[in-house]
Formats: structure tokens, sequence, C-alpha cells
């Protein structure tokens, strides 16, 4: 069965004069072979680059994979090739040997043009290459990877959809354990274990978690800061479940909130749902940005960041909601969006809903409701 | 106050007529720099490469680094020089920006030659270079800088000990919480709060954390999996503090041990301590190695690993213990040693503890005893 998306994207690269295809960004991995990589790691000493999709014009694609890495979550259309990562009886050559197999694969190649994303490829494959490939032009195709994935499949959104459950039971256990005496880090703590037992496995997730006066400065990891009663907690949970992230943000008072914690919550709140109310296709990315930075301004404050912003096997990817993007919305896209208002030295607040756009509008693709 | 470090690398690569200096990996930043980069995420959206470490000949080093990222960690020895990671003002153009900083900071320098990371070097980076620079000339270093780094100075060693610190934590409440009815998944979550605890931030952790038959199986990531009396649990425990990795591992049991185990266990302790008195400097790495596989082998098992490998700013450096490594060990050097034992399809048990090579003999870095 062949790979659409591949196919998607060769016919998109062929209009440019580009017939082959090296991609080795995590989420190009993704996106295409339905991989997820390991991150919580950075390089891994074992296989720095644990995996690269090929695709030479009029042959299946091909998957180099390490053997260490699982093989169970593989997109169906390509051939899979393993090569050497872990080994204890020889030095470890996971780089050497992943580029020596990318070279003997292009080399025999007459000259045309290969796509690659520089960004996330090591200088020393493309060195190998280059040296030995004299035929081949390399082009950076990382433009138009990050065009090719705004808008998104029905698998992508289920997958969405899956990352965002996560985040309602974070929310919920946020605003569970948001107790005087506790301290940033043991909410933290309470909030990725509620998830990660859901998920039934570790996750990566970023996150911002901040209590008081930490919330005027919009985020940070969480830290050993005790709450305190009518303190602010800010969360915003962004974890990864199948190669996809989702991303939701919060504000909830420890014990009771006063009357004018209540009345910016309602009015960042109701700034967000008549936002979201004008997200349908047409409806551009800079225009949200600035609806959102009046009715926030409307309430005497700001918000030093974008609106709002694209996602899926990326955290951030286009359209960003910001004040230059003029870029239309389309049906498929899938955009988070969150105002906040932060005043120093004092306290901030932020609200977040990640929404799919429709032919009608929009949908809200998570369950839970923001509560202070 | 110059940055002794660096000078010494700059020393060793003038013997190889390399001039000029460029790092870019995460273990190279925090080695030299000490600012220890954020590696839950991969790259970052806001600033594929944050950090960039120059050194130019007869000029004071630069540290190029992110408006993001945090300041007050960073060594002395280094001009510092930020550069526009996020905005929301314009389209992101981190990896752009930092490149035409390198650009202009090495094109002016007339014929020679520039040490970098090619593994972990993106290839945009060396493209834009490569086209503006035409007279110098890009050579890997990698390892230059791993050897480089096998010996550990006195502040290195204090942050190994910080962080096996972590490792005595997490061990000791991975014994308290092997209980029946519990998951792996479970005892991990509180693993990771008592650790994250005690650090006051979150932390970097890979672990393997495997109960029962899974045990057979090496390591691997906890699940869902239900602890049962009389099950082994491996806990192989790394965690990363102030940029530098510990790493110790023990093998437990859910409630009372059988003869078997107790036999297997005590005879997998005697074997890890009777080689950790054969560390000394001049002792070669592959006879560890070679003592530790005889000795699991007179246990009727063995092990499908390596016996051990140096650890500092990356969790598996040189010396690696393993078969065809004859490096002779020296004074400073930080190792951890791990024998194993697994019989297929049943279960398997590991111990390590990393120690300190002294002008002695070895010094165990951690407080903790293994327990079965």
């Amino acid at each position: 069965m062949p790979n659409t998306r591949m196919n998607r994207l060769l016919e998109i690269l062929r209009e440019k004069g580009i017939e082959h295809v090296l991609l080795t960004s995590p989420g190009s991995i993704c996106y295409f072979a339905r991989h997820a990589a390991a991150i919580e790691t950075g390089h891994s000493p074992f296989a720095p680059l644990a995996t690269a999709l090929v695709s030479v014009q009029g042959e299946e694609p091909i998957l180099f994979i390490a053997d260490g890495e699982p093989l169970n979550d593989i997109a169906a259309g390509f051939v899979i090739r393993k090569f050497q990562g872990y080994t204890y009886e020889h030095p470890l050559k996971g780089l050497e040997e992943i580029t020596t197999l990318l070279v003997n694969h292009f080399n025999r190649l007459p000259r045309s043009a290969v796509g690659v994303e520089m960004g996330g490829l090591p200088a020393f494959v493309l060195e190998g290459l280059r040296s030995s490939c004299r035929q081949l032009e390399f082009k950076d195709i990382t433009y138009d990877l990050a065009q090719m994935r705004v808008i998104k499949d029905e698998d992508e959104i289920r997958a969405i959809r899956s990352a965002l459950e996560l985040c309602d039971v974070g929310q919920a256990t946020v605003k569970k354990c948001a107790l005087p005496g506790l301290t940033e880090l043991e909410v933290f703590s309470e909030m990725q274990k509620a998830m990660e037992q859901v998920a039934g496995t570790r996750l990566p997730i970023l996150a911002d978690l901040v209590s008081g006066v930490r919330t005027a400065d919009v985020g940070g990891n969480p830290g050993p800061f005790r709450l305190g009663e009518g303190d602010l907690v800010i969360a915003d949970i962004v974890p990864r479940r199948q190669g996809y992230w989702g991303d939701t943000c919060n504000t909830c008072v420890v014990g009771e909130s006063n009357a004018e914690q209540k009345k910016v919550f309602q009015g960042i709140e109701s700034a967000l749902y008549e936002c979201i109310d004008r997200v349908r296709p047409g409806a551009r990315a800079c225009d949200l940005d600035s609806f959102l930075r009046q009715r926030v301004a409307s309430l005497g404050g700001a918000y030093p960041h974008h609106s709002g912003h694209g996602i899926g096997v990326t955290y951030h990817e286009e359209p960003r909601v910001v004040p230059y993007n003029q870029t239309p919305l389309r049906a498929g896209m899938v955009i988070a969006l969150e105002p906040g208002i932060y005043f120093e030295g004092k306290w901030g607040l932020r609200l977040e809903h990640t929404v799919l756009v429709t032919h009608a509008g929009a949908e809200i693709l998570s369950q839970f409701r923001h509560t202070l």
C-alpha cells in the first residue's frame, strides 16, 4: 500500500524540479512514517540519527532505522532497512553507518536534486553525501514540509484529540491540587502522574506551571514555591501522545477568588470564546490576533506573546496567530488560541483552547472547561 | 578570567593546525560554558540552535545565546552575545540569525581552520559558513573533545556526585514502593516525584523500570504492568543535574526473595564489588569487562550489553568498558560499572555503581547500597 502522504510530498517537489527526498527531523519521521522518536535525551549516544526517510524517484520509499528503535508503529508503504545503532562488540559508529547507507543509496543516481531538511540534518551526513554524490544538488524543503502539514488529516486530528484528553486529565488534577501549602513542583508531579497513568506510559510533557507573583512572568517550569491562599496558578500543559502534541492552558485560584480575579478571568474567557466564534475558513490569523489583543487591552492589560499557533507533530507550527500573519484559515487547520494578561510584579492569567477549523467554523478539540 | 578548559582545547587543536573553534552540541556547551540546555523537547521551534560557542585565535571566546535562554549559569571567560530566538512580531528566524552572526564572525578571517562538531551541527549552519567563508576549512573535532572530557575536573566530580544523590533518592523510593498491586508506572511516578522534590526542579531522567518477566529483556520504559509477589524490579536511574548525569542500577524483589534470587543477587553483587576493587590507574577497560563477563558466566548466565561506560555531560562516553577497549584507566575518569544476568523468558537482574578512578584505586560516588 503506497504512502499517500509521501506521494503528495513528491508531487509538490516534482513541480519544483526536486526528484528525491531525505527526511531526518523527528516531526517529518512521525508525519510520514508514524514513528515517534524518543525526545527526552537529545541525540542518543547509540544512534545520533536513529531514523532517516528516503525516497528516490521511481522506487519505494525506505525508512532507515537503528536496530534499537521499536518497529511496531511504522506506517504502511515503506521498506524498512535496519542499521546497527548499539553494539558493545565494536566502537559505536551509528552516524557513520547511516551516512554510508545513504551515500550508497544516492551515489548511483544521475544528475538530479534531493530535498532535505537543512535545520534538522547533521552536517556530518550532508558532508558525506556532498563529497560522494557530486552530481546531486541538495535543496532545503523545510518550508514546503511545514506548508504541507498545515492541513491535518483525519488520523492526525484523532491523535491531537487523544493528546488533548491528557491535557483534560492534567487540568483537572491541577485544579484539584491547587491547595495552600503544596509547592508548584508537587502539583506538577501529581499532574504528570495522573496523565501518565491514563496514557499507560511516560510522556514528553512541556508545561508552564507557575503560581503567585510568578504568574506575572507568563510562564516557566514548576519550582519549590509554595501555593498560598488566593494565589493564581497558571497551568499550560503540552503533552505528546502518538507523536502528536496537545495544548491547553487554564488559570485557577488557590482557595477563594476575589472580585478582580473573577472579573479579569471572565474577560479573558469571553475574549477567547468570542475569538473561537470568529474562527472559520477565510478568517485571517492576524485578525484573530488583533481581536484578542484589543479585548485584552480593554481589560487594562496586554501580553508579550503570540495569540496562538498551529499544532501537530511539532508543538508550534503554522499558522502562527500573530500580528504579521495574513494567512487565511482553512478547514483542517488545528490552532491553539491563548490570550493572556500580565500585571508586572503582581499577577497574570492565561486561557487556551486548541480548535479545529471546520467548514462551519471551529470545533474545540478538548472536553475541559476553564474554571478559575 | 580566562576559561582554562577552553584554553586547553585550543592548545590541543593548535597542534593539529586548527586555529578556531565552533561548538554546538549540548555536551560541549555545558562542558565549556556550564550552560545546561533544556533537552525535553528536541529542537525548539523558537531557536533550533539556541547556543553556539565560538573561539577565534587571539580573541576572547564568545557564547552566542538565544534571548530566551537563562544566563545565570554561564561560566566565566566568555563574551555573551544574545540573538533573537522568540518573537511574535516577525517570522521566527532563529537559525538564520545565528548563522548570520557566525558568518559575520568568521568571514573576516584569513585562510585557516575551524574545529566543529559535525554530528551536532545543523547542515544549515555549515552550508551558510561554507558558502560565505571559502577561505576556511572546517574540521571535525568530535573525537578530540571526547578524549579531552575523559578526565574529570573537581567541579565535574562534584556535579556527578550531586546527580548521584538523586539516584540514591530514586533507589530508596523504588525499594519502598515495590509493593504487590502497584504498576511499574506508579512506582516510576513516585520515584520521579521524590527525586524532583529534592532537586527542586523538573529533571531529565532516563530510566529502565521493568518488573517480572520483563526484567529478562534488560530494560525498558515503565508501563501499566502490575507488580506481583516475588517479582524482581530492575531500576536503572539516570538523572541529569547541573548538566551532569548520574547512573545507578538496583534490582529488588516484591515481598520475599527466594533462594535462587538471593544466590544470583549475591553473585552479581560480589562480582561488581570485586570489579571495583580492580579499578585503578593502569587497569584496562577490556580487562574489567572480561572479569565481569567471566564472573557472570560462572553464575550460569550472560549479558548482551556493555559492562560499563564513562559518564559526564553525556550519559555514555569514553572509556566504554567493553571487550575491544584496551584503554588503560587513569585517575580522574568516572565510570559506571553494570554487570547483569538475564534468563530468557524468565527474569533478569542488574546492579550498577558509578565510581571515580583515584590514584589509590576507586571511590564509589553514591551513598546507596544495593539491596534485593
